[in-house]
């Protein structure tokens, strides 16, 4: 296809969004005009299923909630006039909550006000709020956030020890659904002690965002917390970034929540459209299934060309992958289906793994993703008549037509600019994506039943380490080897595991178990020693909330 | 296959290399004793090549240079004495300027130290040093590292605003092998106008790392950069983390690089052993084989159980992506070989994607990294008897038993602790087991050739920028629709190029380009308004150095 044919192909196919500053170019995408008549249907359907949904249907079945995320941005949809009034009024005691801490009504116990924001959570709880601050954040912002989202006790010190003196002036945002998340959990009590160790009361700094009745709501209510933000069962995780979730974080942080929330409800407007031509999510759900054939055969590449979305790509790898991962269709037929997301910037990542893309297998597509004005105010000149953003263009633009020259595919998503109400658009436009993909080839996109199996064997490793320990504590002073301790647990049967949580907690000091090597070849023992050597305050010194 | 089988196997194929604090475990990779069988000649045969490769062949015979990499830990193995001398010299400087620095004997204009340092550069330039950075900081650092490594003006407006006042304290590194990358050199510019508009010097503030006699280097050294530090043409950009491009961030932040060369250099001793069986990098590229067929068809997911190798995943994208993704291989065979990377840490993507690999489609196999050393001193409890570590090492394991339940691939390797030392071994690892698997499929892992495309394009997307504006500025106050600029511009083939670059500089102030829309429905006429609109600073204000 020559250039000319390629324009007339662009100007075809070419979905503009004007009142969204969007544009969505799939002309490179290489489809013909057969497939989108042949997908006309189900893509009608897909609508429709969409429009049932945004009703109240029970469209996460297996779980049997309401999918309700694109009632957070226009609460006159919900399909109940307490939802309505939930949603309304949790927007304005957010803006209530981060004006009040501006202004220093809410403050801390030592010092004139709360600078620095520490939002605890994982997953859902902290992609979407992290993508939000580092596309929109600035360093003049009201507060300072840092993320603690992992069980990992090293992450967790040097987050605080960053922190340091400041954790006076820090607000902690303890984020969590369901309220037993473990790893949020896990960083909330190990914060929480640092907020002791350094004299302060950590119900003085706190807020939850969780779902009514939970531990966390629990504890945060009986703590009497700062605050105490809802969550509800019809929003997931991966698309809460519109609930409390992601508004209290940007609120603190400065960031324009009511234009986050109109970019979103207009574009949700727009996705709705049936005349799915001119809809660019409906595009979008096209496009994926065209180039990975239905199955996701092909990965989604993300490649914004704006340091601000750097993140983008990490926050749609659980949208998409979460959601569109799944092994049953809901006919619970094994179907297996995916969608691979990775990416990170352009175009820094054309020094990365372009070389692959251009030369490599055929297995990806690209999601290229312009942001028009890349400066407010001038810029220097870097060669004559050339700026940095020229060059950041031209980059784009090469790349594209090095990808279509080699036969690869991508699309283009044009933003006017990047600002909370166009970050609105981009998260809904991404939400109502996958939505009707997934009504494309038939599969829930709101339960994640796979994880559960990882989580049950997690506790049996537990389960295991606790029968480990009170063995080695029965027999204090003797040392055993780990078929001996395996037999000792009664797990014959699980050699490996013993061995596995035995190596870990013998690298710890917090279990008193070390380590002897005898034998040629050597043969490790393993034992505890007397109480006596047992650090105090190990002594079932569980901290209070810890059982939450 | 059952517990005991299981542990038979892991017993089996463990590859543990105690000098290095490392274990490989490649049993849930589930090959079977054949296929090491069959692949023990061609990874005898990669062993064999690397030995050539190491004493100084022509292993990148594309650009007909050696591959020295290895040389830069264990300098009396190069091939020649000046390289010897010039790597001993190259390290003993990185040390002297980092302690002159920290001493206060290298100092900025004003104020009393250098406590920030910028890095700038891309792709291979930063990705190594982001990575070590991250892996490796702690709040008590001598010196603060920030990176710019795009063309984006926003993403350099944001840094430098970050930095503001401190930029008087700031060093800032340039790193660019060729001292020609458009990205580095943009990025440069700026910064040393910010200098410039702070009233400071740019060269009293600035080092670069750059092979002798590129533009870069010129520079530099005509104008009396506080230092300039070597690359040479047998380092690849994507290896060059153990030379002074990573070696000198790193050394200026605080980090024992000793340590960190001693561990690639012993990771480097082990991974030569003939003896496969006992070789991690070489059971690492036989376990890619296995995972992909040789053609890469799987995924590889980085898990790192650990906050601080939180970007090794995208530190790998580079390494492998970029190596492995080749069109041709050696004899010009069409073989389009490439090895897609992606992942951050564990838990934390369990609850992002997990999902998907659990219950998706079996296209990736897990390469979990363990530090079995996860804090220093003593954890709180978070149950009784129970840690965050513990949580820690008990999802790691948990996510491994699930993805094996559900016949996905995992390998496991075990680092002791995160030290400089480990991670030098960490890098060696990777180095080598690209190098062997790329021998393996036969494909030259040193070049790049096909990012050459993209830039092609983006230099004549850049040339018609030229042309545009040219035209515009030849009639002034006239305005054009797309159509009438492209004839005007002789590019009647090329609309869509043109339509590009023209909606692109019309959004931007810099080149006085104005919009306006007539007509029903509308059509767009861009002009360039008289020379009186056209900002004063923009008139061939190139600013020294913009043509290097």
């Amino acid at each position: 296809m020559n250039k000319l044919e390629l324009w007339e192909r662009y100007k075809k196919y070419l979905c503009v969004a004007e009142n969204l500053g969007l544009q969505l170019d799939i002309s490179r995408m290489m489809f013909d005009e057969d497939f989108l008549e042949r997908m006309s249907g189900p893509i009608a359907e897909a609508l429709e299923a969409m429009d049932r949904l945004e009703k109240g249907a029970i469209a996460n079945i297996d779980e049997h909630r309401m999918v309700g995320h694109y009632w957070l941005r226009a609460p006159e949809l919900a399909p109940t006039p307490e939802i309505k009034v939930d949603i309304e009024q949790t927007i304005a005691s957010v803006k209530a909550f981060a004006a009040d801490v501006h202004r220093g009504t809410i403050s801390p116990e030592r010092g004139d006000g709360f600078y620095v924001l520490l939002l605890i959570g994982i997953g859902g709880s902290t992609l979407g709020p992290q993508f939000v601050a580092d596309a929109l954040g600035n360093p003049d912002d009201p507060m300072i956030i840092r993320f603690i989202d992992n069980t990992d006790p090293d992450g967790i010190d040097r987050v605080l020890g960053e922190l340091d003196e400041a954790l006076a002036q820090t607000l902690t945002v303890v984020t969590s659904k369901s309220g037993r998340t473990i790893e949020t959990r896990n960083a909330m009590l190990e914060v929480e002690h640092a907020y002791r160790q350094a004299g302060l009361s950590f119900p003085k700094h706190a807020v939850a965002i969780t779902c009514e009745g939970t531990p966390l709501h629990k504890k945060a209510t009986e703590e009497k917390w700062l605050g105490t933000f809802p969550m509800w069962d019809w929003i997931g995780g991966r698309t809460s970034v519109t609930s409390a979730v992601g508004l209290l974080p940007a609120a603190l942080q400065g960031i324009d929540i009511d234009a986050l929330l109109a970019g979103a409800r207009d574009c949700d407007a727009v996705t709705r459209s049936r005349d799915w031509r001119q809809n660019p999510a409906a595009l979008l759900a096209l496009m994926w299934y065209c180039a990975g054939d239905g199955r996701g055969t092909r990965d989604m590449v993300i490649l914004p060309y704006c340091d601000r979305l750097a993140l983008f790509g990490k926050y749609l790898q659980q949208l998409v992958m979460e959601s569109l991962g799944k092994k049953l269709d809901r006919e619970g037929q094994v179907v297996h289906q995916g969608f691979t997301v990775y990416g990170n910037k352009g175009s820094t990542d054309q020094h990365a793994y372009m070389q692959q893309l251009t030369d490599g297998p055929d297995n990806f597509f690209v999601t290229f993703v312009d942001v028009r004005r890349k400066r407010n105010g001038q810029s220097i000149p870097v060669e004559e008549d050339v700026t940095t953003a020229d060059y950041l263009t031209g980059f784009r633009l090469g790349t594209r037509a090095a990808l279509t020259e080699s036969g690869r595919k991508s699309v283009t998503i044009t933003l006017d600019e990047l600002d909370p109400r166009a970050l609105g658009v981009l998260i809904a436009l991404f939400e109502r994506a996958v939505s009707l993909y997934a009504e494309l080839i038939n599969v829930n996109a709101y339960h994640q039943p796979g994880v559960e199996a990882g989580k049950k064997a997690a506790g049996q490793l537990l389960n295991l380490q606790h029968k480990i320990l009170g063995h080695l504590r029965a027999n204090l002073g003797s040392t055993f080897t780990i078929d001996e301790i395996a037999l000792g647990v009664n797990a014959p049967g699980d050699i490996e595991s013993v061995r596995d949580v035995v190596e870990h907690i013998q690298a710890h000091d917090d279990h008193a178990v070390t380590c002897t090597s005898v034998g040629d070849p050597p043969e490790s023992r393993y034992g505890m020693q007397g109480m006596n050597n047992v650090p105090e305050s190990r002594a079932g010194d569980v901290p209070p909330g810890a059982q939450a």
